[in-house]
């Protein structure tokens, strides 16, 4: 096998965002085996034409089931709206194709364990799409905590804050709407921030949260279009919003640190500000998404007269990735979070082993945020260990 | 009356805090009734006597209930151990005394109330030492929201971090102790992001908490100091520490925000990070004291190509105090925080009014302090109500 | 014609990254006429063959000679090293190809008019490599003056600094050899800072400079690689360096505008340090490219009591080349300035126009490096004039 | 002696800022001997009263000739406009007083020549008011350079930026008038940086320069007052501005090290930007004036992946100063830099010693300044030497 062969399914910004991973990995990262972009999928034939023509797709294909067994494929990478996540994946591991699959796995916790099972039964690889683990200075804070340089952990605060809703004539998109999107800032950034506490931390002990829907009608949208750019239209008729505007929730994990983890969309100012800060015994970090680059370090052993946070450029030769890439001082952007994502999964397969993050931390994830769920729902103290 | 006449009970940290503002006012604040420093009180004579000759009191006393009773005092500034407020308070107002009392106001809501009615009923005017208030750059958070410049409000975060005990090798200081400090971070720390949530947002509805003691045993202190850099024997008998190191909570107020407020002593790097974030419809706000001068400020009507969060230096014309203070960009420091609470106090005091904040904050933030506890103790969500 | 033949020469660094944005160019700019990667070329056959598989070329030349005339080449892109350039793109535009030509345009002013003057004797079109002009964030700068928002121009200060060479025993590589380099810190850095002034301020009209070669002699590089990670041998034979380690000066623009500009890579903690502030009578802006997606701006007329920085971060619908990436808050790098670059230089092509800048500005900025050599070399002022 | 009696000439900004240090000083640093506010001078009667009553002073003359030669006098503190220097300085030598003597020390260098001489013929001590040296994060920089820890300095960059005349209708304050100020931003400014850079680096050795006046006439000022918030009569006639709005120069240090210095009071946003950056073999610090506690430190020798500059606060106990203010995290603010000035200027006088800095570094800083205007007009590089 020469290269890895995949057929993607989906079209739109994740699609845009995978494509770009699988074209920069050969130029970037010649030694890792190379992905052949044989096959893309999506609904529309018309959309899907000009993405395969424009994104770079050997072929284009309407209806994911022929794709998922075609015998030119090897892998599947599904970036399909979340509700039909469950479906493929099961499909895919079925006809014995790797997975990649975007996160959120699943719009619930069973469908992630059927999916999780599949892949195993099947003896896959399957990968989840949490790509901020990926940054190279949220891989310099694992390597930090994975050598014991902030010691033990004492505390996790994490938020993704965003504000494109605000604005309460911004139309009802598809995002707002339980049915199709399963949950809203809760399971779409909340997410995020709870695989990076796992990713960082731990596992989660027990949770409990909040979490509110400020604008509760929204315009219809008329429109095709359901972007986070999207505008709507004063006068057009209301529909209800089905899902949380914002979720918060306080955590503690396995090893006794404590968390906080706050995921709005209510937060003027921020577009994209996924951050967290971690204590520990040695010292503390922190990170921002909108200075992906940058990673804030302290640590406790410094000479008393010069202690303070470091902002670490995460582009030097001692970074994950960074010899790839371009000289000291030369950042790179969010796209290629993806690309090192994919690093990850050809290298997993080449190797013959499980690529991380998988399927099991989709799962585990899940539980997180159903176990948050559930606790405002029942406005107590919810352990991880009741979802299993 | 030409000047007002105070009698000071503690000569500590803080009774150096407030000489430091009574000696400010007359030349800084001209126009502001001036402090006369009448007399200075401690249990230690020498030490009280010491500190007289330093700080500039014209006499000392070693007897707090002399001290209340004396006909040449006007007010009573309370600034003992927290142990000891309520008892001076209540007698302070009984021998007609205007009275300022540091925070926390008690060691308990119970405590902190009957203060509130003796001074009420005594007639006298109150205040609770809620410095951070009075900052100028908080000030303008302050202004900017009554004006409804940042909208209706979403979230408030507020954290108090702290890193001076980290180290499990510092002593067991009285702040450790649950029967001389009441309360740990959260009473410490969490009760100035409490004070400034009501200021900024309003009241509280209801909380939910959890709190950690991530050092449970300490060497017992042997020296006589017992500040915030006291130095620990490594081979000294330890004791157990009885307050918290860290309190998280969720909480939801009167008006529909949201918060999330923590306040922790285990996070390296972070001498004094109080700081806080404010999302309303209109804009947001952020404040961090280790940059106290500064406000961030962000609009959302801003021009569509220079949206970003502004770094205001709040010492222009435009600032509250800045004309009595020096020209633009020239930072004051923190002590100054208590210049102005004085103002505050003595301006309340010649225009017959209750200053603003007064006991009615100081039972208030107590009641929240309590809220949380109680929500910790019973692992629910308890409303402010509930302790009325 | 369909697409635009490209043929490059060079194929390290810059190669790279000219590949990458060709490459990027139909995804991601799928309405701008697309280059099509026909031929790279290189000295070293197994070298360029070798780029030519990673980085996607369809054929490969050893022979720059033969690829500027094949007729299957509509562009000749030049980034092979600066003592190389003139030749080349004399040739090519005799050949009557359209020229892009990584800066510095020539070793010395007078091949840099040669040049200017074949390529507009040819007819073709040309373009140089400046491409920091093409961050959204200076696209923003750029537009805010175009505008008058920041009034009439008081002050440019810029910076380039860097600090890879500090450790006197980092290797004598091509860089700092002048008869390779034609110049140091000044050629290298220097002339980024000085397109970017003419580009946002306005043409110079006299400067005065100095520069310094902070260490003098460097062991001699004994393997092959040179670039910007090299290491010594510290026991290696030394050799003389040629090139200014720093450069500083200072310069009036036509416009009366003061200009204070330094190239140095001689300061450490800077990795890649290209910063400029400029204040106008009705405001200021400021960019550092380490964190690329970012201006500064402040506004003069902002009200009284909000005036400050704004950081705001150039990923928004409303700045350039937005809408063609990622959604707002996701950040982009350093490389889509060559994407943005080449998304000019196609449009210059398919709409018979120059692009901009071109090789007139190449040749305006050897005149300032030039007269501030001059300056240097006779102490005194020099007016750009006297180099015409 | 058991304090120390001080008489001063001026009471407006300096006076006040002088008045507020010498209160601090027994509060804050009881070991020092204390100064005693014996008198303070002025010529306008009403108005040394009235700061004589608010500052706290003893008693108030109008004559300085009468101060100066008070027998209940020790010192005497000139901060009257700088065109009085001189006299009273030379006066005050004459009969016996130690002399602190505000910044720049006189009109030019001859003048600065001869109070430097007198102060020595009589045998004084005497102090220049270079207040910015006692910033504790300067401290800190000037111990991590004598201590090697920065190495050799190839850099210094400083500028003063400020904006409070950007608006063409500001009046035509004395500030802008020659003969009272004596100059521009330059000597305002510029003075300030260039003692900075002789504290932190070490001695100039030659300069060249450039200068602008962009707004060159003013309205005529009718009010009495001409602080730096002035505002003008947009009807009034108008007067000339007789000096630099802005001044920049190159430099070159004994030491071998570079300089770029620039003083305005034209940059929108800064409101008073005294910052600095050195770079040498070893590390980096920044500064800026504006966040006066914090001093950014780079350390070459820091792990490889945790490189990158640190915030320190300089509020710990390892900091100059500290340990008599507050805890660590409690900033102060502007104002005492004036109050640790007058702690080495007491502790000078006690210990029978010159302070640091005394005139003669008022002296090399004049000359720094005259050689800039020098090289300015004769457009030409500058010895320092060729001044003395």
């Amino acid at each position: 096998m020469s290269s890895i062969r995949v057929g993607m399914i989906g079209y739109k910004f994740m699609g845009k965002a995978h494509s770009n991973a699988y074209r920069a990995l050969p130029m970037f990262f010649p030694d890792v085996k190379r992905p052949q972009m044989v096959a893309i999928c999506g609904r529309d034939a018309a959309g899907v034409e000009q993405s395969r023509a424009q994104f770079g797709w050997e072929s284009a294909e309407t209806d994911w089931r022929k794709l998922v067994v075609r015998d030119d494929i090897d892998v599947v990478d599904i970036n399909a709206p979340s509700d039909a996540h469950k479906e493929i994946a099961i499909a895919a591991a079925e006809a014995g194709k790797h997975i990649f699959c975007e996160k959120p796995l699943a719009l619930n916790l069973a469908d992630s364990v059927e999916m999780l099972n599949a892949a195993e039964k099947a003896g896959v690889k399957h990968m989840v799409g949490f790509n901020y683990r990926f940054a190279p200075a949220v891989q310099l804070a694992k390597k930090l905590i994975a050598e014991g340089r902030i010691g033990k952990i004492f505390h996790f605060r994490g938020f993704f804050l965003q504000d494109w809703i605000v604005d309460p004539e911004f139309p009802l998109v598809w995002r707002l709407q339980k049915d199709i999107a399963g949950s809203g800032a809760h399971g779409d950034l909340g997410a995020h921030v709870i695989d990076m506490a796992r990713f960082l931390v731990g596992e989660f002990h027990e949770v409990i949260g909040m979490s509110e829907t400020f604008v509760k009608e929204r315009p219809l949208l008329t429109a095709t279009t359901g972007g986070l750019t999207a505008k709507g239209d004063a006068g057009a008729p209301k529909g209800e919003v089905t899902v949380d505007d914002a979720t918060l929730f306080l955590a503690r994990f396995d090893n006794g640190a404590l968390g906080s983890i706050e995921a709005t969309r209510f937060a003027p100012g921020h577009r994209c500000t996924n951050s967290f800060e971690i204590n520990g015994s040695k010292g503390s970090i922190k990170f921002d998404f909108e200075r992906v680059n940058e990673l804030q370090v302290f640590f406790s052993d410094d000479a008393d007269d010069v202690q303070g946070f470091r902002r670490v450029l995460a582009t030097d030769g001692a970074h994950a990735y960074s010899q790839n890439w371009w000289p000291p001082g030369h950042t790179i952007g969010y796209e290629h979070t993806f690309t090192h994502e994919m690093v990850e999964f050809m290298n997993a397969i080449a190797e013959d082993r499980q690529p991380v993050p998988n399927f099991a931390d989709g799962v585990e994830c899940q539980a997180v945020l159903e176990a948050v769920d559930k606790s405002i729902e029942e406005r107590r103290w919810v352990a991880i260990s009741e979802l299993r």
